[in-house]
């Protein structure tokens, strides 16, 4: 069900790779009591998609994710309930710098971890909550580190920046073409961040924010700009957790198509799925049965663990008449196995193809494409066990 | 339908205050065909949207929308259809501030309009994608104005920022504490901001973005920062089209109970929609005559202007059986209506309700608002004209 995560080979030239995923932020801004890496889209927590872009890519050796203390058990029961792999959870510090320099000792000292992990000659350096990074850019700043030592990615500033003198008014405004925002990923040879956080004072530990600063700092070493993407936006408000979801709606309302004959069992879905629509035009059945076995197949198949997935009983009613009480109970037993099977993260939807007259035959095809990809694209758990009619 | 602006009186203590919208971008961090402030969000520009906010505030006397030349027609149409007041569409510069100083000398000089509008004491800036500004946060600005000469709203910085040297590397990083984004709303006394206009460079108009900025270079009038809220944010990228989309659905969903007894027209539509329904219990007819009144009473309110509008008919079901065929005209009549109907931007969706064993009332009660609150919320036009079942 997942794209592969770029075709052409973006593997950096590098040894050994890691990533460090602070996630210790307590949210204020979202003015939510649920920190925001852990806020639901879909029914999985933000966190969990950022790991799973890290995961997707297989030249990152291990992915430590630095939470605060009290979100340790929370942030392993998300990485067993979506079989996250090479993750290692560790406890964060009071503020960002030491919940990082944390996550870096878990290459180097046993203060943390009681086995430590191989040292990676490259550390990435990604927040939780910028769920939508791809491989391309994490290549570009691990060669670049590996060059200079150190490198993050940068995008243009969406508001001028100003300095505010002591009397609550305008100092100066700084001229936009010079500065960037910077972002996230950043990376660095392991052994030059690592110093830098080790030589670095408590005040830059307590009210630092900027790990490219401390290495230039201590480290005498330049990191290098890459300009970024839009979509390595942080999510910080409200509203950012609004947009996230409807970008993983998006893309996910693209994937429709792959179900069928990527993979053998995709492809016996999709003959599954074939299948019961032809006994229903000769039987007129309601393949509640066949839609069960599909339903045991995906569970099995473990791509409802992470997105949820849309499953729409597509019934074609090519009769004059049909009794109404064959009607109620058709839509009787959809809305029990909705009920069902909404717990293993499957959505089930009925269609009602009215096909009597043979002129409109194209229209009807039109506008049950629409209902199935307004159901794709919606999502709406509230709707599920519904029979729409085209 | 809409919640009066503040209920303590935020009128501040000034003559006559403008409003100057920037509305000539080309959108080209979108990288859609379409500027943002033309793009759609639940079928209406986003400017107007921001018109809106400055328009219902009854102590802003004029709202100039300042866009490119080309667009001059398209927002005409703009202002004519969503029926906007006090609102004069104004030819831009090739730049924004060349925008700005054009908006500007509608108060001023004959050069732009042939009949001067009346000279502001205060006059706003506000760009025209940032839809949810409040009338506190203008009111606070217009304040400041009036008393230190300039004032604008600033955030927290979301990212650090740095500069960059020549050769693509670090340069510094700002420490993020002294720094602020500086948003909109600002605020000038009019005298101050147009002679700042007046004396800059043409460097300043062809490559500044602060107004602030000019008004202490050339009028050595320090602004006062006035710090704003996270709703001021600015529709840059795609993902915050699709953020403010949400924040619309979900303004919109709040104001459901909001139809009956705030006013006359509301009040009526009241009693008609429970009439409606208590003539459905006694007769089991469909009510699709009454419902052609309501839509006529809704399309003469003008409430449908500048929201889509959510009409769900509820049918009661308390016969242990109904034939199909009447279920089917149902169907088919509430399908033709809301066809009708969506043109006047209208959604219309029905609802069964069946209720036959007294034991499940409370059940099939939650669900039938639980499918109410769900079609409110989406305002999906692909599924008008289905009809649910609780």
């Amino acid at each position: 069900m997942e794209l592969s995560s770029g075709s052409r080979d973006a593997r950096p030239a590098v040894t050994l790779v890691a990533a460090v995923l602070p996630a210790g932020g307590s949210g204020e801004r979202l003015g939510g009591a649920t920190p925001k890496q852990f806020c639901a889209l879909q029914g999985r927590p933000l966190v969990s998609y950022t790991v799973r872009a890290m995961e997707r890519i297989s030249w990152i050796s291990n992915i430590i994710v630095v939470v605060s203390p009290e979100n340790i058990e929370t942030m392993k029961s998300i990485v067993e309930k979506y079989g996250h792999k090479r993750v290692t959870v560790v406890k964060g510090g009071k503020t960002r710098h030491r919940s990082i320099f944390n996550g870096l000792k878990v290459f180097a000292e046993n203060e943390i971890s009681n086995h430590l992990l191989w040292k990676p000659e490259v550390v990435i350096i990604h927040d939780a909550v910028r769920p939508f990074v791809e491989e391309d850019i994490l290549s570009k700043v691990v060669m670049a580190a590996k060059e200079h030592g150190a490198a993050g990615a940068i995008c243009p500033l969406v508001s001028t920046v100003i300095a505010s003198a002591a009397d609550g008014c305008l100092d100066h405004s700084l001229e936009r073409a010079r500065y960037r925002a910077s972002e996230m990923p950043q990376a660095f040879l392991f052994d030059i961040i690592y110093e830098a956080y080790q030589l670095c004072t408590e005040y830059d530990l307590d009210y630092g924010t900027e790990c490219l600063h401390l290495a230039l700092k201590y480290c005498k070493t330049n990191a290098r700009l890459v300009e970024g993407t839009a979509d390595l936006w942080k999510v910080t408000y409200k509203r950012d957790l609004y947009a996230a979801e409807s970008i993983i709606k998006d893309k996910l309302s693209q994937q429709v198509y792959v179900i069928t004959g990527v993979e053998e069992a995709a492809a016996q879905i999709g003959v599954l799925l074939h299948e019961s629509l032809k006994s229903q035009l000769k039987d007129k059945k309601y393949a509640i049965q066949e839609t069960q076995q599909l339903v045991d197949m995906l569970e099995k198949s473990n791509v409802t663990l992470l997105y949820p997935l849309v499953l729409i009983l597509v019934h074609l009613d090519i009769s004059e008449n049909i009794s109404f009480s064959i009607g109620m109970e058709l839509l009787t037993r959809i809305k029990k196995l909705a009920r069902e099977v909404k717990k293993k993260n499957i959505l089930v939807y009925g269609l009602l193809i009215q096909h009597k007259d043979h002129l409109e035959l194209q229209e009807t095809v039109n506008s049950a494409a629409a209902l199935i990809m307004a159901l794709i694209k919606d999502r709406n758990p509230e709707l599920i066990g519904q029979m729409l009619v085209a």
